[in-house]
Parts: C-alpha cells; sequence; structure tokens
C-alpha cells in the first residue's frame, strides 16, 4: 500500500467513522459504496468490535461478498455470522406475552441490525413489508426505505396508501425513483405519478422513455376516479378471423402472459372492440375453430369515462375479472383487472369511514402533528359551530332553567336518544343510496316505515325515561314533559334521516360525509327546543 | 263442447274470476297452470276488455303460444300487442325530472301490467334485479317474485342480501325452492341453507341427490367465516407428472370450465395438493412439457379453516384471482375465487357501517316494522344508560347550576368537542387495527402523537371558545374555566379514543361496534365534570 493510499483512506476513514457516530446512515453507505471492496475491508479490520459490526450493518449485500474476500478467514465467519429473520418475518402468533412484529422489528432497528431488518423486508412479501412500514413511526420508516434496492422499493411503494407512497418516494434520489418507477405497471406508475407532487411527478414522467411517455400522458388525460384512470395497457388482442390453434401460437410465442389475463381481446382491423376470448374458452376450444366462433361478443366493454364507482359496481354485479376499457368509438384502450378493483372497492370504504369522523385523506397514522392538527381541526371547526346553535337555543330559556335546574340535568338525554335515532335511520339510507335502491320511488314508503318505527321505540323509551324522572325529581309534570319531547325527536330523527341525505345528493354533497353533522344538529336543536320550550309552557 | 265441459269451464272460470277480483294472483296463476290451453283461451273470450287483460298477465310466458292458438286472430293480436320493457330495465338517466327505474317499476305493477315487469325482470342481470327487489316493497316484491321460474330465482336468490334472501325463499313452494336450488352453485347453495331457518334448511338439504348432499354436509360443517365456508368444490385438478398437451385434450374433453377458473390445481395420487397451473402458463407452454416443469409450487393453499378475514387480507395481498383450500393433511377440498372475496369484502365494509350505527343485521329496508323496531331499540337502551350517566354527573352539580345557569347553556359544548376528537381518533384506531397496524410496538408512539395533536387543537379551540363564552356571558373567569375544560376534555379524547379499542380488542370485543358508545360516554362524563366541576371550585 503506497502512501498516497493510505492517505486517502485516513481521510475516508474518518469521514466514514464520523458519519456513524452522527448516525448519517445514508452518508455512510454512500461513501461505502464508492469504495473499493479492498478498502473497505481493510476499514472493517481498522475498527475495533463494536464500531466494526456497526460498520458491516451498511454494507450493501450484493458487495458483502467482494469484501469478505479481502478480509482475514476468522473475521469473515465472524462478520457472517448472520441471524436468521425469521423472527422478523412471521406473522404474529397472536400469544399474548409474546413481542409482536412491529415491537421486533423495532428493537432490531434500535439495537443497529440493519442488515437484518433490510432482508427481512426483503423476503416478506410487499404489501406485507408496505404494511409494516405504515406501522412504523417516520424516522424508523426512512431508516427501513435506505436499506431497500431501487426493484423492491418500486413494489412497496404500489401496495402503500397514497400519503405514505408520497412522502417516501420524495425520501429517495431522483435516479433511485426513476429505477424503482421503471419496474410498476403502467397503472401503478399512473398512481405514482399522481400521489407526488406535481414537479417531481412532471420529472418521473420526462424520465421515461418516449413510448412509456406518451403512454402515460394518455393514461393521465382521463380522470383518477374514472375507468380510463383505473385501466392498464397490457392487454393482449387478437384478430376475430384468425383460429384458435393461431392464437394458441401467438401466446406461446409471448411465454409469460400479462398477470391477471383470464381473456385476450377480440378486436378488428382498425384495433376496434369486437368481444373477448376467455382463456378457459381457448383452452377448451378446437384448434381449428376460428377466433368468431368461440368468442364471447355479447361481453360488454367499459366506456372509459365510466365513474370507477360504477366501473366498481360492475365487477361485483357481474362477476368479473378483467374487463376491456374503449373510447366513443369503440376502439380499444386497455383494461381492467379485478385486483385494482378490489383495491378501489377497499379504499372506498375506508375512505367512507374516515370521513364520516372528519378524517379527511388522513391515510398516514403518523403523519406529522401539525399536519395532522390541521385537517382534524375543520372537523372540530364545523361542530363547534353546531354545538354554538345548541347552546344558543338552550340560551333561550334560561329564565327558565334558573327556576327548573332539573331540566338542564335531563336535558341531555333527549338530544341524545334523537341523535342515536336519526343516525339509524341515516345510516340505512345512505347504504340504500349507495346499492341505488333508495329513490323518490320508494322514499316516500321508507318514510311511512321510519316514522313507524319511530313512533314505536318513540313511546317506549318516552315512557322508560318519563318513569326514570319521575323517580328521580318526583315531579308527574316533568315526567311528561320529557316523555312529549322525546317522541318529538324521534319523530323528527326519523324524517330529518331519511330527508337529509336525499336533499345532500341532490346539491352534490357526499351524504356520508356531511349528513351526520347536519342530522346531529337537527336532533340538539330540536331535542332542547322541544324539551325546553315544553317545559317552559307546562311546568312554570 | 259437451254440456259436461262446459260446466267445468264454469266453475273454473268463477273460481278463476273471484280469485282475480281478490287479487289473488298466485291463486289465478295456478288455477291457469291447470287448465287446457284451449279453455284458457275461451275463458279469455268469454271475458270482457279490462279483465281479460287482466287474465292475460297471469298466463305463464311459455304456455302464451299455445293459448294464442285458440283464440281468434283478432284477440290474438290484441293481446300479444307487449309493450316493450326497455323502460323497466333501462337505468336512470340521472334526469333530475324523470321517472326513476323503481317508480317505473312500481307504476307498471300499479297499473297491474304484470307480464311486463316479470319480462323486465327476466332480461335484467340478476344481480341488477335484485337490487331492484330489494328496493321494493315486501308486498309487490312477493308479486314479482311469483312471476319469476325457478331458474331465474335461483340465479337472483344469490345476490340478495341474506334477511331478503330468506324471505322470499321461505315465500316458494318447496318444489320452487329445490327446483331452483338446484340450478345453484354448491357455495351459494351452501349460502342459502345458512340464511333459511334450520327446519327450511334440512328441507332443502334432504332434497338434494345423495352426492350434492354429501358435498353439502361436508361444507356446511366449516364455519361460515372461515376458508372452508367460502370454498367451492368446482376446482379442476391434474396430476404433476401428466404432460402439457395432455392436459389441454382433457380441458378440451370437458368443453367448458367452471366460471373462474384462472388455473387448474395440480395433486398427487392421493389427492395432495402439490401446486397450481395457470391457465396463462397452460397456453404459452410447449405441449410436451410436464405438469411439473411448468406448475407454480410455490403458490401456497389455504387452510380450511383459516378465518375469512385473513382469506380477504390474502387475496388483496397478492392479488390472486383463486385459490386452493386444503386440510390439514394437505388433501385438496376445494378453491375459493375472487368474486366471493369481492362479495366478502364489501359485506364486511357494509357491515361495519351499520355495526357503528347500531343496526345490527339489518340487511332489508323493509323489514316489518315491529322487527326493525325491536332490534334499533336495543342499540336506544345502551345509549340511555350511558345518557343518563351523563345527566347523574350533571345531577351532582345542581347547586352550582342554581347559582350560575351560563353553565347549563355552554356545557353541552365541552362534551360535543369532546366526542368529535375523541372519535377521530377512534376512527384512526380502528383502521389501523384492522390492517393490523396498530399493537403493543408502536401504541406509545401513537399515544404521544395523539397527546399532541389533542393539545395543538386543544388550545386552539379552547381560546375560541373561551372568546365566544366571555363576549357571550361577559365573564373572564367563565371564559378560563370551559377553556381549561376543554383542553381537558380533548386530552382525555385523545387517551380514551386510543386506549378503548386495544382494550376492547384484548378482551375478544369488536373496537368498531363499541367502542364509540363507549367513548362518548367517557367523553360526556369527562366533559360535564371538568366544566362543572372548575366552575364550582373556581366561580361560586
Amino acid at each position: 500500500m503506497t502512501d498516497t493510499d493510505s492517505q486517502t483512506t485516513r481521510t475516508e476513514l474518518d469521514a466514514i467513522i464520523e458519519a456513524l457516530h452522527r448516525d448519517k446512515r445514508k452518508r455512510v453507505r454512500k461513501l461505502l459504496r464508492g469504495m473499493h471492496p479492498g478498502k473497505v475491508a481493510s476499514l472493517l479490520e481498522a475498527l475495533d468490535g463494536a464500531e466494526r459490526l456497526a460498520l458491516w450493518q451498511h454494507i450493501d449485500d450484493d458487495r458483502e461478498e467482494q469484501v469478505l474476500k479481502h478480509l482475514t478467514p476468522l473475521l469473515g465467519v465472524q462478520l457472517r455470522r448472520e441471524p436468521d429473520t425469521s423472527d422478523l418475518t412471521d406473522e404474529d402468533e397472536e400469544g399474548e406475552g409474546a413481542t409482536t412484529q412491529i415491537a421486533r422489528v423495532r428493537d432490531a432497528l434500535e439495537a443497529g441490525k440493519f442488515k437484518r431488518v433490510g432482508k427481512a423486508f426483503r423476503q416478506m412479501h410487499p404489501a406485507k413489508a408496505a404494511g409494516l412500514l405504515e406501522a412504523l413511526p417516520p424516522a424508523e420508516r426512512s431508516t427501513v426505505w435506505e436499506m431497500l434496492d431501487a426493484e423492491r422499493a418500486g413494489k412497496i411503494l404500489v401496495h402503500l396508501h397514497d400519503e405514505v407512497r408520497a412522502r417516501l418516494a420524495l425520501e429517495m434520489d431522483e435516479d433511485e425513483l426513476v429505477a424503482a418507477a421503471r419496474k410498476l405497471d403502467l397503472d401503478d406508475l399512473v398512481d405514482l405519478i399522481q400521489a407526488l407532487p406535481s414537479d417531481s411527478g412532471r420529472q418521473l414522467l420526462q424520465a421515461m422513455d418516449v413510448r412509456k411517455r406518451q403512454q402515460l400522458l394518455s393514461m393521465l388525460s382521463y380522470p383518477e376516479d374514472s375507468a380510463g384512470g383505473l385501466m392498464n395497457t397490457d392487454h393482449i388482442s387478437v384478430r376475430a378471423d384468425v383460429r384458435v390453434g393461431s392464437v394458441l401460437r401467438y401466446l406461446r410465442l409471448l411465454e409469460d402472459l400479462p398477470d391477471h389475463t383470464d381473456k385476450v381481446m377480440v378486436v378488428d382491423r382498425k384495433n376496434r372492440y369486437q368481444g373477448v376470448l376467455r382463456l378457459s374458452r381457448l383452452v377448451t376450444s378446437a384448434p381449428e375453430l376460428a377466433v368468431s366462433e368461440v368468442m364471447d361478443s355479447d361481453f360488454q366493454p367499459l366506456d372509459v369515462m365510466l365513474p370507477s364507482h360504477d366501473v366498481a359496481r360492475r365487477f361485483e354485479d357481474l362477476d368479473i375479472l378483467s374487463a376491456a376499457v374503449v373510447d366513443e368509438d369503440g376502439l380499444l384502450l386497455g383494461r381492467i383487472t379485478v385486483d385494482d378493483v378490489m383495491d378501489l372497492i377497499r379504499e372506498d370504504s375506508e375512505r367512507t369511514m374516515m370521513n364520516m369522523a372528519g378524517l379527511d385523506d388522513e391515510a398516514d397514522m403518523f403523519a406529522p402533528v401539525l399536519t395532522s392538527s390541521r385537517r382534524r381541526a375543520v372537523w372540530l371547526g364545523i361542530n363547534l359551530v353546531t354545538a354554538f346553535l345548541a347552546a344558543w337555543v338552550i340560551g333561550l330559556f334560561q329564565g327558565t332553567l334558573e327556576q327548573l335546574v332539573a331540566l338542564a340535568v335531563l336535558m341531555p338525554i333527549v338530544a341524545s336518544m334523537g341523535g342515536i335515532a336519526g343516525s339509524q335511520t341515516l345510516t340505512l339510507v345512505v347504504r340504500g343510496m349507495a346499492l341505488g335502491q333508495v329513490e323518490g320511488g320508494n322514499a316516500r314508503l321508507l318514510l311511512g316505515k321510519e316514522i313507524g318505527i319511530a313512533c314505536l321505540n318513540g313511546v317506549l323509551w318516552a315512557l322508560v325515561v318519563a318513569a326514570l324522572a319521575v323517580a328521580w325529581f318526583g315531579s308527574w309534570q316533568l315526567g311528561a314533559v320529557i316523555a312529549a319531547a322525546i317522541l318529538l325527536n324521534l319523530l323528527c330523527a326519523a324524517v330529518s334521516g331519511l330527508l337529509i341525505p336525499l336533499l345532500l345528493r341532490r346539491v352534490g354533497v357526499d351524504p356520508a360525509l356531511a349528513g351526520s353533522v347536519i342530522l346531529t344538529t337537527v336532533t340538539d336543536v330540536v331535542g332542547f327546543l322541544a324539551f325546553l320550550g315544553l317545559a317552559t309552557l307546562f311546568l312554570l
């Protein structure tokens, strides 16, 4: 080793040791990657035990062997002793006392066992790895993320929720991100671009080759929640006038078909959609038959502008695995596969649930506190307005309350029973509307039924509450007033529970989102008004 | 025509006319079915215009031609003039003024145009027909149901929600039901039997032939929400040592494959699962290769006892279209297809939403009022207990309220803000738990984050509410007390929103179901206690 060589090693060593001490893992990995394996080996030998092991954690797996060649056999054996990753990749056995998978991964990171964690994430199925990443707090998430190569990162990105996906994608260097993106299916790539801030998305788009960019641009031109936004362009199409035997020979040339190919599309000379040929039909047909004889020409293609909600409905109702997407002239553009529809259904139901609690778009449990606070504050603010409305109603009756403080004690009961009964009706109606089963044609009937239920339950609970109120405050009049108020509020809740979603839909607002706030406002106001108003009339 | 003949016709005529007048449509259809077409024709001729048309509506479609042969041509043309059904089968054009599909079907029924409605329901896709049936009130639903033949009824039954399915199945005669059931796939038949009351289910089971009954019994022996309860037994299996060409020849002999066959199962001589052979691989492989060379032996089968929740997760994560189901010895029992998994996901999310509103199992919008009332009363009763708990807390401070009635006006605001903030945390945690992303390993971190958010939003809204309270009641002390109470309640809401679902899961209760009631109880109690307690200490 010459003196200058030793000199550079010395400087690099210092830089690496410093980065290692300051926990700049990314820098350590970058420095190591730029060094000759022999140098890395001599660096490892120069370090003491703990530091050596810490540094070893940052050597890329594919360079391990090269570095090991330069090490003394003893040291090699010592470093190579890689603990197995099974406890990290294993699902939990649901044992009460046992540590959970998330806890085990976090412990391993804490202990600096980066190689082990990285290996575990590479062995897991990408969907599982994505779930686990989302369960980690941001700092640990980034640590793991740095250890994954581009191909694996791409596969995991597909399975992440939009918010986390964008955040992790932005943590990657541009060339890493491009490398990861190149491995993605087009529809997943479109999702990724849409999840990114627009300038990062544009950069990514520019980095693709011309043909792919053209395809991406045409896919990006459709709304995200339409058939065009869901489709992929990896379909296989054949002509109707060829024979089954030729199709089989053609497919054999392809060697492997795109994932989820259950049918090939049949088109005419101008690429206009003619029908589909199911693989299950293809393999059971005689080779000499023409495609036109065995194809399924009744199978309806999806219009490229069909809203994704209707796409999902169609897949569910018709139990289909994939469907062709065509433009208004009937030209075949792509296909949608059931796996994407399944994701859509799951995301939709997740979003509805979150929206109902005023958690708009909060897909990342560990989003920064400030971001989350700001998002949630909106909903709290809306609620405050409605709460003050209810308070204002109560304020109208201050004189009554001063004379009869029992009213203040009992009034939340009236409001709360109305709220529960109303939300039962509301939920039933919102679900019915989502299924297309509630509309003008049967709304009146449903109203009749809901009023019937409100009467029965209203009388029942009015009597119960009245009995309890009489027992508590010893006033028959108070009992009568609260009974009347509860019955009134339950009736009003039934009517509002039905009308509010119908009205909201008419003005184009999602009833699942705004319905329950408005409903609670109504039941609070009516509850307080009925109870305190009746009390003012009859009890003073 | 002899005199006795004319006699019987007369009696039958009377019976039919009477049934027609009394709107006993089922009886009319039955009587007509038992008569010779010639007699039906003479009966039609004997009636006057309106009654003739009404009777014509009840003649089965497949007997129309026979009856028409016996009629005078003029009358035949008149009756045959069947209005087209397109306005009934068409989806809505979402036009505001236009009548909806449901309304149009109900109008047609009202006008006695049974033939038209029946035809429309036969032309629609079964899933669409099922949705439309569910949107009709029970009486009209039964009217339509009577007009459908067994095969069609069977197809529609599959797409109905459990409750409606059982009700309509029980309306059928036993032999009709058996005929409909014979047309069903085994897994759908299992669902039907499980939806029926146990003795009707048993009868249906007894009516199947021995082989089918055996299969059904073995499928029924698995829990409804396990892989065994979801599977079908229509898979195709081949041996690993045969050649691709032989498999293709074998499949061609079958002529058509079961729906949703994207792969055939590979088994050994003892029917033990070895792997899968994808059709997409089959059609791209050279005929002389052995199945063992092209099969996918890594593809994990599902254990027959795997909970359906995990089955759905596996399908979603791995994007699979169908998977083999095996018993503990690895014997191939059946397969699960993605269409059933999609239904499962949808039902799950529907159930969660309904459960959260205390609508346990209320799948039928038009269930009898008494049934619905009873079901919903349970939830109202539970809510009443928690409301009285809150009232009791307020009751503790009657003295304070008497002196300062402004407290009664403002106290719902404190409780309500806590409830909203708590349900935001709760929803986030429940969703995280469903994804397997919240557990002991990161709960503490999440708690830290939620407390952070509660502090920020708590301070913000405490200041806003305090300012409004001061402006309203002109008391700085009151403002300070309400600010402190809101901050306290929001902090408490964050902690409860996280801990309640974790505790509920530990004791084995579904957090989505019980979580929000318990949470609201906590935030109400804490809200009232903090506000009125602080007021008692500092304002009196």
